[in-house]
């Protein structure tokens, strides 16, 4: 029998989507999954992909079904599950082959499974996939780490199978180790940030303006047409239409007020903290679901705490949207910064035009603005921040004074703003070529006789209260 | 010769100040050092105490000169070292005896430094230690955690030596094994927060405002008259008061605008998020210190990005006052948040009015804020948050509206305050009941399928998208 050319381990929602879309388009996939039943209804779904796929009971008909050097995907939950998974497996692979981790993980352990497979002869890839199940199904963007032999091994089938943008496929070798991982998890902080940006100019519309669902979905669509255009915008402004069927109420009026999250937004601002970076936008987004998720104390305070409004400056259309333009360009910024600062902290060397350009099409943050930023920086890469680079300033000169307007009329108003007003902030804290650590640097050396630099002379001095 | 009640390994700065306090109310106390010149050092440095004081330039001569049990203070840096120091000392103890970490540590590691040595029947007590060199030598405020047996070996001396608030020591047995130094942790959270609001304000009012350092200096002078008093307060108006003898300017003019950090803060911030939680003021006192390390950035961005301002409406020096009261409240609250969540998820059982209590004294946050706070708490305790206090809300209600004209006059101003900013977004996420995360819910149903609760019927549902 003709031997596969991958192998995909965990037959859920997206391990299932991956392997059709690697059967049809001519690959042939050996699929397991640990509950026996889940591979037979798998291989009833395939259809007439059915001939591409080989189904396997046991690992070690999984493994010897395999063209060897081996490429196993595996699908499944990223903690204690695949490292058990990947005990069990390594004994019977051989060195040369490739094991693959396709979920959301945290970077560190990505390196940490890489090494010790390593040291084992074997490869490990972590490879973050962007695009919910329609993605996996017919074509996600996909983030590479690992070594360039296991590159050599998968680049033919994640091509092919990858999103594209203007035929250019969504899916690059980015880097060694945990590359891929942190990568995706950036995605996804910035996935958080642009959710809750949204959620907040929803907010502003519905409470401070009085909007209701499907007037606000509309301008959603409307802005959809213009540079804001993305995919997130475009799925708000379809679930603000949406219809409760039960109730004939606006959809989101009937869906409780508690976000949940899954680990990579907070990944990301964890990151980012540990490289002395903020990405305070994405900060506010998990914290924003966070604060959501405490219903009870939410009714407790609002009970209890005065809102001491002082009114509410309607900002105008435009200045929403040039406001919203720029809050979105910023925790983008932010996002490529905490990138810039991995990529120099484990010498990854990573690109981040080519970061962008995959970013394109497939993922969930897909928008006009990645389109536009990928050309910007490939054909202008700035030389140390994203926000500098021209087209990004050019836009911000636009937006920043309707971004003041909309953030003032949401503090005025008491309406929460956490994510626009924190990009705000971070603008405005970089613009200053002096700061006031100059104040807390003081502070630090009157009671902790930390020491400070003085802007006159090198080495480290201390004040005269110090004597 | 009489065996010493303590002894305390490592005369750096806040060891030997701590070992002299010691030895100054009635204890004897063994010394010891890695760098032998530093002992004897130390003991010239007795003077009178000298007699107290009981050198050893080894480890067994060290445990040797201890009652038993003993009591051993660590006051080393608490990565390796430390650990290296357990390990080499722990096969000298016995049964019964307490080695007491006094550094600045991450709970995590406490924890762990805990379990490992229970089960050699050692006891290790995390001890938080604030005030700095002063306060370690005159009396810090102390935050124990450990067992009662160690607690019970440990709180005479305390007692004796910690800093009194109106008679009252400052020092109590918080919890278990990590307890004591997450406690110290959240504490210098707050401490970042309040120093970056503090530096916000003296921002406003130098580039906003255009004082000089001078002027800024008598207006928190005469703020730590009233209701702000704080030691933080009180020292920012002596440090801007300071003049550099070199130059003759302002003190705080010659000193370079990057803030240094050494983890609790960065801590504070990434627990809080572990919990569920987000402390976005301390996150954003955090962050402020990063993106002030990074002056080089700073200065090209000032050249290239536009400030778009759009004017400055001057806070009325009461709205500052009444508002910057309400923002350092807010920060309180937010501390005392991650604290509650933690005792919850640790078992700790803390005393949140016993927190408040001990920082009364001796600490770097000591303020009259605290003195109200910790008997507003301890005669009506909460039962959820303490930002639900009766005492907190009343505040607030007055500082409010002040607040939001502040943030709003930075936010148009293009003048930073994201510590600011990020309380009162905080505040306002908190007072609505019916938020935002409604849409978030709906789009993450649209695009990954997880599902929403509903607010008419339990279970988890499915848009009409999804079908």
């Amino acid at each position: 029998m003709t031997k596969a050319d991958i192998g995909v381990y965990g037959l859920g929602t997206m391990g299932s989507a991956l392997a059709l879309n690697i059967a049809e388009h001519g690959f042939r996939v050996a699929v397991s999954n640990r509950e026996l039943p889940w591979i037979s209804d798998f291989i009833t779904e395939a259809g007439a992909l059915g001939p591409s796929i080989q189904p396997c009971e046991t690992l070690e008909d999984f493994v010897l079904s395999l063209k060897t050097p081996r490429v196993i995907l595996f699908m499944i939950p990223s903690g204690t599950p695949l490292d058990q998974m990947i005990g069990v497996i390594a004994p019977l692979l051989e060195a040369g082959d490739t094991i693959i981790d396709g979920g959301n993980a945290d970077f560190n352990d990505t390196r940490r499974r890489f090494s010790e497979l390593e040291g084992k002869g074997l490869h490990f890839v972590g490879m973050g996939v962007s695009g919910g199940e329609e993605g996996a199904r017919f074509g996600p963007s996909m983030m590479v780490g690992g070594t360039a032999h296991s590159w050599q091994q998968l680049r033919p089938m994640a091509e092919a199978i990858s999103a594209k943008f203007q035929s250019a496929p969504c899916v690059d070798h980015l880097g060694p180790d945990g590359a891929g991982h942190f990568v995706k998890t950036i995605h996804n902080g910035i996935e958080y940030a642009d959710m809750q940006m949204i959620a907040e100019v929803y907010g502003l519309l519905r409470d401070g303006d009085g909007w209701n669902a499907a007037r606000i979905g509309a301008q959603f669509c409307k802005w959809n047409d213009g540079p804001l255009r993305s995919y997130l915008i475009e799925a708000t402004g379809e679930v603000l239409a949406a219809v409760d069927p039960e109730t004939g109420s606006a959809m989101v009026d009937v869906i409780e007020d508690r976000a949940g999250q899954k680990g990579t937004g907070r990944w990301t601002v964890i990151e980012a903290l540990k490289l002395g970076q903020s990405a305070n936008g994405i900060e506010a987004a998990v914290g924003a679901r966070g604060w959501s998720a405490d219903k009870d104390l939410r009714i407790a305070a609002s009970d209890t705490l005065e809102g001491g409004e002082i009114g509410y400056e309607k900002p105008s259309g435009q200045d929403m949207a040039l406001g919203f333009e720029a809050a979105r360009i910023l925790a983008h910024a932010q996002g490529f910064a905490v990138m810039q600062a991995a990529s120099d902290e484990f010498a990854w060397d990573l690109d981040l035009a080519r970061i962008a350009e995959i970013w394109r099409a497939g993922c969930i943050i897909r928008s006009a603005l990645l389109d536009d930023l990928s050309d910007a920086i490939r054909a202008d890469p700035p030389s140390r921040a994203l926000i500098l680079a021209p087209v990004m300033a050019e836009r911000l000169a636009k937006g920043i004074p309707a971004l003041r307007r909309v953030v003032s009329a949401a503090v005025v108003a008491g309406l929460p703003a956490p994510a626009l007003s924190a990009v705000l902030a971070w603008y405005d804290s970089l613009r200053h070529a002096r700061g006031t650590a100059n104040l807390i640097q003081a502070q630090r050396d009157f009671f902790g006789a930390h020491g400070f630099e003085r802007v006159d002379q090198p080495g480290k001095h201390h004040g005269p209260w110090s004597a």
